[in-house]
């Protein structure tokens, strides 16, 4: 058995968008087990827009990653060694365990994952955190009935794929956003959306809005916002009266919250909150962390039997993180973007 | 019995703030009634920011007033006339006549006010759609327990002083925002507040923040906004995590949306919903009104024992109320502004 690890850790804080420098691939022992702790070898390491977030020394919902800490990221591997009689060897466990290829942790702080369930990969993306997102939203704040219109930002993403599908299920018409023809595509005829709206192709509010609201004629109902930028400004002019905006992530302003794109007076977007009698809620998936099991519960068997479709973009090696990071904040990868580690 | 009426018509839209030649006073023989109508001789006539809005062009919750049509308005006043058995001579009732004298409506549009109750003209603030709204908004989404921070614009206003009372019932401790140290003494010794800030004395953002936190050392839990301005930018970062927000109004944004006062960009409003997970509510009285009765009941008891305080602005005479209006939306009035007709 091998005896040392590989992590990445944060060199040096970004200015917008991240760069390889801010990144640094370290070797290190791998670290000794305490009584109660398990050893895992991580198979697959997903990676996640919120990341760009701890790269920053900014208040969040999260403290930010140390200069030379290890970076964030949720993790399935195999347990390789087990001082609790939680888990025995040979065991798939998800934890987060971040970039890196092996690590420990208290086994209270792992979950178990069936790997005849569905694939282990899946314990990172629609039957994870993202889809457990996407299922937390639409169940606390949807307020979804039959026949209201949805716009979904990000659609072929991990979160934007179920919150469409789960609006599908529940007979609302669902409109994607997406980048680039071939995204928009598989938002339709993969995830079932009855329309997607190509933003590259729609580069001002004013377009977005022209043409989301060519897809939405009766006007929006829930709004789920994943990308900010002018698909939000877009998307305001056509919400209903009483409609929902679900803050969810606002990938188009992660590199620079004071960059100009799309940006509104907050005074204008006052004036819709009250015109429009808008609610808006803030969704953080860890606030609704208690009812996790019934997600799996309910989504698990519809994933198994196809019923709800996912799609993985699959990096190779956990040297190549830093790179597929940089393609998922700028919209490079298609579907839920993880890397293999081993 | 006089057979002629004065009413005050829109005369040109305003840009920015009103002036004198926005309006025109105009005299008009009394109009005929048909079967099922009452002529009411107005005795009060209500002020309110929300009129501002009705005088621009642009999209809202109602519909503009027209050129040379009579500017809109709630008032209370005696019936001289009646074709309906729904309404006697003598009784007093509540209608929306407009900036007028004299005004005719079918009797189901009509609301009888019982004159022992309370003052009339209640019926148009603590007892009629300002208290209102600030009770509707309350129990709709308030979401209050005692303990919690409140944070209300406008103070002294009819909204601002009803919500800072009920806050009071709950339990909670309540902080205002007002303009001038009149109206900062009056919040705390009429109305109960256990502080309030002067926003003349705290011009920006930043200096409103940090006179609003020393006076809610837990942070916020709700924010009533009725202002906009460098108060909304004050109140954000001190807003707790599942703090609410409820939209009624932005008076500092009502003579211009595009106003760079208190703007910042919608990315940075943006996350600080996500990072808080704030919830917001557009507030919309009518959407509650099958409510009103409700209210009613549980608040006229409580103005009539004194337990819910309320204070008026009475200008004399219809020909003043321009001058009136604009001093409402500069904040030179104190307490709800009400017009005596007759």
């Amino acid at each position: 058995m091998t005896e040392t690890m590989k992590k990445i850790v944060l060199a040096k804080r970004p200015e917008g968008m991240p760069t390889e420098e801010n990144f640094r691939l370290e070797e290190a022992p791998l670290p000794e087990l305490q009584e109660g702790e398990v050893l895992v070898a991580v198979r697959y390491m997903s990676l996640d827009p919120y990341m760009r977030g701890r790269m920053d020394d900014a208040e969040s919902y999260a403290s930010p990653v140390p200069l030379g800490g290890t970076m964030e990221a949720g993790t399935v591997g195999e347990v390789i060694e087990s001082r609790s009689d939680r888990f025995a060897k040979g065991d798939m466990a998800f934890g987060m365990f971040g970039w890196a290829t092996h690590g420990v942790l208290p086994a209270k702080q792992l979950r178990k994952i069936d790997p005849d369930a569905a694939p282990i990969s899946t314990s990172l993306g629609v039957l994870g955190m993202p889809g457990f997102t996407a299922w937390a939203g639409i169940t606390a704040y949807g307020a979804l009935e039959a026949g209201q219109t949805v716009v979904v930002g990000a659609a072929t993403g991990p979160v934007g794929s179920m919150v469409g599908q789960l609006a599908k299920l529940k007979g609302c018409r669902v409109v994607g956003v997406a980048g680039g023809p071939e995204k928009c595509k598989m938002a339709v005829e993969t995830f079932g959306f009855d329309a997607c709206v190509d933003h590259r192709a729609h580069g001002s509010a004013s377009e977005m809005r022209a043409a989301l609201a060519a897809e939405c004629p009766d006007g929006v109902d829930l709004y789920f916002e994943n990308v900010g930028g002018p698909t939000l400004g877009g998307v305001l002019p056509l919400m209903k009266i009483g409609g929902r905006i679900i803050v969810c992530g606002m990938i188009a302003w992660y590199n620079g919250a004071t960059d100009e794109t799309g940006q509104i007076p907050l005074g204008k977007f006052w004036r819709r909150v009250l015109v429009k009698r808008l609610q808006i809620f803030g969704l953080l998936q860890t606030d609704h962390v208690a009812r996790f099991g019934e997600f799996v519960r309910e989504i698990a068997p519809k994933v198994k039997s196809g019923e709800i479709a996912y799609v993985e973009d699959v990096a190779e090696g956990l040297e190549n993180a830093p790179e597929a990071f940089r393609a998922l904040l700028t919209g490079g990868n298609t579907g839920k973007q993880v890397v293999k580690i081993s």
